[in-house]
C-alpha cells in the first residue's frame, strides 16, 4: 500500500478537509482556507471545526470529518498537538488517504511529544491506514498556473498568506517551513521571473520524507530543478540511489543545502525538527556519492536553482571544459573576474586568428584587444562614438567574436545599467545575439537601481541569469561545470 | 617639496582649470564641468579649450591655461593622450600645483605610451614641478555635503555624471575608475544610507599613488573607513608601515581588495593599468603584515566598508572573543546560522540563569527556550498572540536577555518583513532596544520587497547593518572580530 501514488494525492488532491478552519483572519486555519479559495484550488474543500457553525467563503462548516458525506483525499490539520491523535482516529475511520500536520510539539519537545507520536503510530497502524506529511511543517504547494494568469490554480496548504507565484520548473523539498512561507514570498519578489512547480515542507517527517518526494519529482517531467533543505537524511542509501538515477535525465538537477553540519548546528536541529543531524564529513561524503550540487546557504540554494532553471528553460548546453570568455566595460572588474575564474577552475583561452580579427576591427589602432578571451570593450566603444558608428554593432561583434569560437563554452558580460546609456548598449541587441548560441551567457549588472531592474527583468524573461556580485557570477558558472561532470560520470 | 599638503590641494582645490571643457554634453569635458557646477564646487572654475569660445555655465572659455589671470591649483585633463605633454608644459610654466590626467593610452598600451610617459617625466622634472594623479583614471571626489542637503558641495572631477551621494566616513582609493563612476552610483543607490568622504582613483599612478592618499586619510579625522582597490603596490614597505600606523587610531579601518592575484588576473592588469601585479602569496603575506581586512571582490569591499562605517557611526564595540547570540523566527535559518557561526569561528554560549529565566517567562511551558544563545522566538510569539500579550514585549525581552549577558558580544536577529506583521514585531521597538547597548546587532531580513526596503531604511538610519544572505551576516561579524584582533596586536 505504501506506493508512490500517495504523493500524487498529496500534491494533486481532489478533495480536502481543513481541520481547524476558522472565521478569524488571525488564525492559520483561516489562512489555509483563504489560500485554497483565493488561489482557485479546483477540488472540493470542507472546513471542519466543532466550535464553528454557518458558512465561510460559501462553504458550510462541519463539526467533524465524519460529517462529510463525500470521500476526502486529504485532511490538513491546523490544531494544537494534543488533540491531533483523536481526530486522526476519525480520519482513519473515514478512510482519508493522507494528513498534513502543521502543528509543532512532537519529538522536538521531548518526552511529552514522543508520547503523542507513539499514539499516532498506533492509531495509523504504522502509517498503513493513513499517510502523514509533517508534523511541524508549513504544508505543501502545487502551482498549476501563475498567480497573475487566467488559469491560476493548484494546491495551497501553507498557513501563511500565499498569493504571489509563477509556475516554473523548480520543486522544493524542505525541513524548514519558511520555504513554503516567508522565504517563498521573498524569493518570488526578489526574482520576479523565477517559477516553481512544487514546494513540499516535510517537518519532522514522522512518516513521509524527502525520499518519496524526490522519487516523485524525478519522474515528474514538469520538474527540472529540485532544491532541497534537509537537517537529516531519512534513508541515506536510498537518497544516494535516487540522486544517481537523476543523472539519467538530461534536464534534472538536484541541489542540496544541509543544516546541522556542526555541533552547534546539531544542537539547533534537535529542538527544531528533532533531527539527529549528520556532521560535515558524513554529509560531504554523501553529497559526493550522490553526484549532486551542494549549496552553503538558502541564498546559494536558490541562486543556483534559478541558474539551472534558466539554463534548462533556454536549452543551453552545460560547459564541460571550463573555457570561458569575459566582456567588460571596466578594467578593474575584468581583473577581479580574471582572478575569480582561476579560483573557480576556468580558463580564458587565447583567441583564434578569426575571433581576434573581428575584435581588431572594432578596436582603435592605439589600443588593440587582448589576445586572450578577456575583452575590455571601452576603447572600442569610444572608437564607435568618435567615428559616429553604432556602439551596438560593436557589442554585437564582440559577442559574436567570442561566442562563435568553438573552444569557448560561455560568456560573462559586464553591463553598466544607465538610462542614458541605452542608446550605447541596448540589452535587446545583446539578448538577440545570445539567442543564436547554445552557450550560457551570464550578465554582471551594476548601475542605477531603476535601470538595473528594467534590464534584469528583460534578461530574466529571456532566461539569461544576471548578478550584482562578481564572485556569484563565477560560482554559478562553476556549478554548471560541476553538473556536466556529475552527469558524465553516470 | 614632495610633502603631503599637495593631497590637500588635490582634494580641496581653490581653483581648477578644466582642460578639454566642451559645450557638447556627450563629451567628458562637458560632464566634468557640469559635475563641478551642479554639485556646487565652491572654488573658481576655468574652462579651457582652444577650439571653443564664448561661455559655458556663465564661465568664459580660455584658449590655453596661460590665458587665466589668477593662480590655478589644479588642472583636470580630459584630452587625448598625445597632446598632454605639451599642455603640461604650459601648466608647469603657469605654476599649476597639480594635474589630474584622466585619459588612457600610456604605459598600458606599450612602447608608444611609454614614450609619452617619458616626455611627461622630463617636462615635470620628475614631478618636482607639478604633481600628477593618473593617468588612466576617473579623477577625485570630495564630498563636503550630501547631494540632497542645503550645504552640498565638494570637489567632483569624474567624467561620468555624478549627482547622488551622501557625506559619510568612508574614503576610497582605487586603481579602477569605476569606483568614482558607475560603481559609485551603484553603491549609493544600493545602500541609500551609505556615506562617503572621498573617492580617489589613481589609475596608472605615474606619480601620486595609494601611499600619499593613505597617509592623508589616516590623519583626516572625518575618515573612519578606507576602502582600497589595487592592482599593484607602489611601495609595499611603506604601505605596511602606514597600515600599522592605522592601528593607533581606535576608529580607523583599512579594507583591501587586490586584483591580479593569478596569472590570468596579471595578464588583465598589464593592459588595464600597466601594473605588474603581486601574486596571491605575496599579497596575502603583505596583508597579514599590514593587519588590514581583506576582501575578495568589490561586493565584499563595500559590504565590509558599510559595516565598519555603521559600527563607528554608532560607537559600537568590536567583539573580541567571538561569543554571539542569535534570535530567529525560523528553525531552518537558525540551524544554518548555527553552522555558519562555527565556520567563521564564533560560539553561541550557554546562557546564564538570569538570561534563561527572562526567556523562560516568555516561552510556553511545552516548548522551553534553548539553554544556549540560539533563541527560536516563534513559540514565544505564538504564546503572546494566544494570551493577548504584546508580541513587541516578547521581542524586547529576548533582545534584553541576550544583550545584557556580559559574555555575549553581539546579536544576529532574523526578521521577516511583512506589512501585516508590523504590529507583531515593530522595528522601532527593536532599534530602541539596540541603542541601549554598545554591542553590535546585525539583522537578517527576508520578506516582501516593499517592507524589506522600509525596514532596511529604518535600520540604516540608525546604523544597524542588515543583510539578506545568512553567510554575509556572519562574514561581516567575522571582520569585526578580525579588526579587534588587528588592533590589539599593536
Amino acid at each position: 500500500m505504501k506506493d508512490n501514488t500517495i504523493i500524487d494525492t498529496f500534491l494533486h488532491p481532489k478533495s480536502v478537509a481543513v481541520i481547524g478552519a476558522s472565521k478569524n483572519p488571525m488564525k492559520g486555519g483561516y489562512r489555509i482556507l483563504n489560500n485554497l479559495i483565493a488561489n482557485e484550488f479546483k477540488g472540493k474543500i470542507y472546513p471542519v471545526n466543532p466550535n464553528s457553525s454557518g458558512e465561510i467563503f460559501g462553504l458550510e462548516f462541519k463539526k467533524t470529518i465524519m460529517d462529510i458525506e463525500d470521500d476526502v483525499d486529504l485532511a490538513i490539520f491546523y490544531v494544537p498537538n494534543r488533540i491531533i491523535p483523536e481526530i486522526l482516529g476519525d480520519c482513519v475511520e473515514k478512510k482519508v488517504k493522507g494528513a498534513i500536520i502543521e502543528a509543532s510539539g512532537f519529538e522536538e519537545i521531548g518526552v511529552d511529544g514522543l508520547e503523542l507520536t507513539n499514539q499516532i503510530v498506533k492509531i495509523t497502524d504504522n502509517f498503513l491506514k493513513i499517510r502523514i506529511v509533517g508534523p511541524n511543517c508549513m504544508g505543501l504547494t502545487t502551482i498549476d498556473g501563475s498567480s497573475d494568469s487566467e488559469n491560476k490554480g493548484g494546491f495551497f496548504s501553507s498557513f501563511l498568506v500565499f498569493n504571489e507565484y509563477k509556475r516554473g520548473n523548480i520543486a522544493i523539498i524542505s525541513q524548514s517551513g519558511m520555504l513554503n512561507g516567508g522565504y517563498f514570498t521573498h524569493l518570488v519578489q526578489k526574482y520576479p521571473g523565477l517559477g516553481f512547480r512544487y514546494s513540499a515542507t516535510i517537518g519532522n517527517k514522522m512518516d513521509i520524507s524527502e525520499i518519496e518526494f524526490l522519487e516523485y519529482f524525478l519522474k515528474d517531467e514538469t520538474v527540472n530543478v529540485i532544491a532541497i533543505y534537509l537537517e537529516s537524511f531519512k534513508n541515506p542509501r536510498k537518497f544516494i540511489e535516487l540522486c544517481r538515477e537523476a543523472k539519467k535525465y538530461p534536464k534534472k538537477t538536484i541541489i542540496l543545502v544541509k543544516g546541522g553540519l556542526t555541533k552547534q548546528g546539531q544542537k539547533a536541529t534537535i529542538t527544531h525538527t528533532a533531527a539527529i543531524s549528520e556532521n560535515k564529513d558524513l554529509t560531504e561524503a554523501l553529497i559526493k556519492q550522490s553526484g549532486i550540487i551542494k549549496a552553503n546557504s538558502f541564498f546559494e540554494l536558490f541562486e543556483y536553482a534559478r541558474t539551472f532553471s534558466m539554463i534548462y528553460n533556454s536549452n543551453k548546453k552545460l560547459p564541460e571544459n571550463g573555457r570561458l570568455s569575459i566582456i567588460v566595460g571596466s578594467g578593474g572588474a575584468g581583473t577581479i573576474l580574471a582572478d575569480l575564474t582561476v579560483k573557480y577552475g576556468f580558463e580564458l583561452p587565447v583567441l583564434s586568428k578569426k575571433s581576434y580579427n573581428i575584435l581588431e576591427e572594432i578596436f582603435p589602432i592605439w589600443m588593440p584587444p587582448n589576445n586572450f578571451a578577456l575583452v575590455d570593450i571601452w576603447p572600442a566603444m569610444e572608437k564607435a562614438i568618435t567615428t559616429n558608428s553604432n556602439p551596438n554593432d560593436v557589442m554585437r561583434s564582440a559577442f559574436n567574436a567570442v561566442l562563435s569560437e568553438p573552444k569557448i563554452e560561455g560568456l560573462i558580460n559586464f553591463m553598466f545599467c544607465s538610462r542614458q546609456f541605452r542608446a550605447l548598449s541596448s540589452v535587446d541587441v545583446l539578448i538577440d545575439t545570445v539567442k543564436n548560441y547554445t552557450k550560457p551567457v551570464f550578465f554582471f549588472l551594476i548601475g542605477e537601481n531603476k535601470e538595473l531592474k528594467y534590464i534584469t527583468k528583460k534578461l530574466s524573461e529571456n532566461n539569461i541569469p544576471s548578478f550584482s556580485n562578481l564572485e556569484s557570477v563565477v560560482k554559478n558558472f562553476r556549478v554548471l561545470l560541476d553538473e556536466a561532470h556529475n552527469k558524465s560520470k553516470n
